[in-house]
């Protein structure tokens, strides 16, 4: 005999994953130029978060582009797709309670304004690494500048591809003045202000 | 004058993540026909592992179709895209740390398939849910199968569309002979004879 399904009526709430994780749920969204430093300064906030017992995670190029969207190329529809796509993606797991942190060139405005859309006002922050185009082609972690200089890669972001600074982002990041530790304090005092975690709180590292 | 970045050599890891939540991340991956189950008995696995302090997630047709997926439809073809995203989006999920739970028909051997292969051996938990095809049309909790009858659904799984059941999952679970708690008891079960969760645990959830 087949017994009913009893449909369930609580159902786990992103309140919920976010109380058991001691934290405020949100997308810390870095945009800037390719070599701005979004990766590393992401890297070292994480770092930071998960010293002090929150839950985090992040996406850049390294987990994303060779997964999920490794179907999209580089032409402007592809890269709007892109973005899309880690918006929706965010939401979950912001919805799972995660300080969800994303590194993405994001070259334009109205991309990163439909992921905000997505979010309730105060759960997307926005910062703006800036880095002036000279220092990022200089760095070049990637070599990628190099080969848009010798044309072998068109429509790359700050040469013949466009970049919007954002008008009016939560933070504004000067590597020109800041190193990537500095940087990702001055993120994380954010978080702190804005009540999104809480300072002086026990690790929830495993003492085991 | 701009400052050298230095690029961390520590990076948080998937392990570094998994052990500050005390849990072995996985992906516990539900397939079975519309109506049978899955996303009720994934809500009770879901509760059951909150309230053990654990962190899970749930993906469903609820917050994928509308969101990531928006953009498929029901076409083989998008069908396919539609668990391929899930896959890999399932693995950063896996990868932040997180038991995740996966709550969708998934028609297709090969599909399930090119999912499992994202994954380490033991990772991915294949969960048959077993419910004949007569009783899930009987249910009709969306009202799907009359649609499918009246011919305003076509290629629906089970009806005109394929769908081709797991032949060596990690568990079947037959909703003929158990009711949605008793289902995801033996799922949890499966999770602490495999150590991807511990028993007694101290909860972790905040005494504030």
């Amino acid at each position: 005999m087949t017994k009913n399904i009893t449909i369930h009526t609580h159902k786990i709430s992103k309140s919920d994953r976010a109380s058991q994780k001691n934290q405020r749920p949100c997308l810390v969204w870095f945009t800037g130029l390719s070599g701005s430093g979004k990766s590393t300064i992401a890297g070292a906030l994480d770092e930071r978060l998960f010293e002090g017992g929150y839950h985090g995670y992040i996406m850049d190029g390294d987990n994303v582009r060779y997964g999920l969207n490794k179907d999209l190329g580089l032409s402007n529809e592809d890269r709007r797709e892109n973005i899309r796509r880690i918006g929706e993606m965010s939401r979950l797991f912001v919805d799972a309670g995660l300080i969800t942190i994303c590194a993405f060139i994001s070259p334009f405005t109205e991309d990163r304004r439909q992921v905000r859309a997505l979010f309730k006002a105060g759960e997307f922050i926005e910062i703006y690494i800036k880095t002036p185009l000279a220092v990022c082609e200089k760095r070049d972690p990637k070599g990628l500048y190099k080969k848009a200089r010798r044309g072998e890669i068109t429509n790359f972001t700050g040469m013949d591809g466009i970049y919007e600074p954002p008008q009016s982002p939560e933070l504004v990041v000067d590597t020109a003045t800041m190193n990537p530790d500095e940087c990702a304090q001055i993120i994380f005092d954010y978080l702190l202000r804005h009540e999104l975690i809480t300072a002086n709180r026990i690790s929830s590292l495993p003492s085991a």
